[in-house]
């Protein structure tokens, strides 16, 4: 039962994090913290996640979706931009300075995590291969370059344009995922950076409410 | 000189692919022409790519970037966008299809290309380590997964969401870089929707004026 303007969100009844707010709804989460927007989260498992029923609402069969009257979406980008429009608080008014913060959402998404992303497969997934020492540095490589970047334009500024925008948001999130924390300890304006959104309230309550769902859903092994 | 309402975008002046319209720059290229906005290209050395003027309009030292007045965008997601938001024929006017159709453009951007990225270089940049061979079977995997649960939505549409959108752009894009081709390739529905986009006057002006410049460029080997 959902209670007036509340929407709901799919998500890990138990994430592989163990509650830390690194699986990719916490970026949902905290952006529904920074807006206001009411919501509550519905645990999926993961066998249910690969089930007709969930990929129709998520064609990829992921976490998280939103759900918004008849409205559907997946895309923790396209959910995050959904609701900076659809509030204040994540967008600037001026339309220059709005543009320039999507710019930076997206290269967050799509300049930054591709290869922590790969960074993380190496880890994950090839961490027993024999070339996985050998093949490391080269991966770690790939993630460096955009990062040694990322912190020459940041300087020491706070946030990457102005007032924090949701280009921080996913920025913030996507430096947080834990294979890119070795390369990201390097540069510490980018440490800083971190830090200065996860003392965010919004971001606070956002973790939070995961870390409790995890807590609650523990059971003995 | 710019003509009134013309844009300049910056980009290679000899692309890597040959003039075959596969680099990043073809996506913004065919948006600008899907929406009739006058653009100008200046060509950016890679030499140039790396230098302060460049890394001013670009973070990242690469290309497209996009001028309009005082405003720079860069991120292809970004520019994109703007374009849509800017003039009628990328984004549906209903604000729910709206939304359906910018969330494919995340998917194309941060979960259709990421393991096309990884795919990429593991062929340009490991193609010659000894795990070679016998890694690339699961970096495919990894694409073959996403394209799977691509084609499984797209069914015997046209297009990923009713009529032809930035998503369908985006994604059009994302599926033709060359490292995907063989998988994609497994998949008829997804090989057909390429066509489709090829097909597009939009898509034959801005691969015809690449190919042109690439052309005009070429020197004897």
């Amino acid at each position: 039962m959902l209670h007036p303007g509340q929407v709901p969100l799919r998500s890990h009844g138990r994430s592989p994090d163990g509650g830390k707010g690194l699986a990719r709804d916490t970026r949902v989460r905290w952006a529904l913290e920074e807006v206001g927007q009411p919501h509550v989260v519905r645990h999926v498992s993961f066998g249910a996640m690969k089930e007709a029923g969930h990929l129709a609402l998520h064609p990829f069969g992921k976490i998280p979706t939103y759900e918004e009257g008849d409205l559907v979406l997946f895309e923790t980008g396209a959910i995050v931009l959904h609701l900076a429009e659809l509030h204040t608080g994540l967008l600037p008014k001026d339309p220059d300075a709005r543009a320039r913060a999507i710019t930076w959402m997206f290269a967050a998404l799509n300049t930054v995590e591709p290869p922590i992303f790969e960074l993380a497969n190496a880890r994950l997934l090839e961490g027993d291969k024999p070339w996985s020492k050998e093949r490391l540095p080269l991966v770690m490589d790939r993630v460096r370059k955009p990062l040694h970047q990322l912190s020459a334009r940041l300087g020491d500024a706070d946030w990457l344009d102005g007032e924090f925008s949701a280009g921080d948001l996913l920025m913030v999130n996507v430096l947080r995922r834990p294979a890119a924390t070795d390369v990201v300890k390097e540069f510490p304006n980018l440490v800083a950076y971190i830090e200065r959104g996860e003392a965010r309230p919004a971001f606070r309550r956002a973790y939070d409410a995961q870390h409790e769902v995890f807590a609650r859903a523990q059971v003995p092994a």
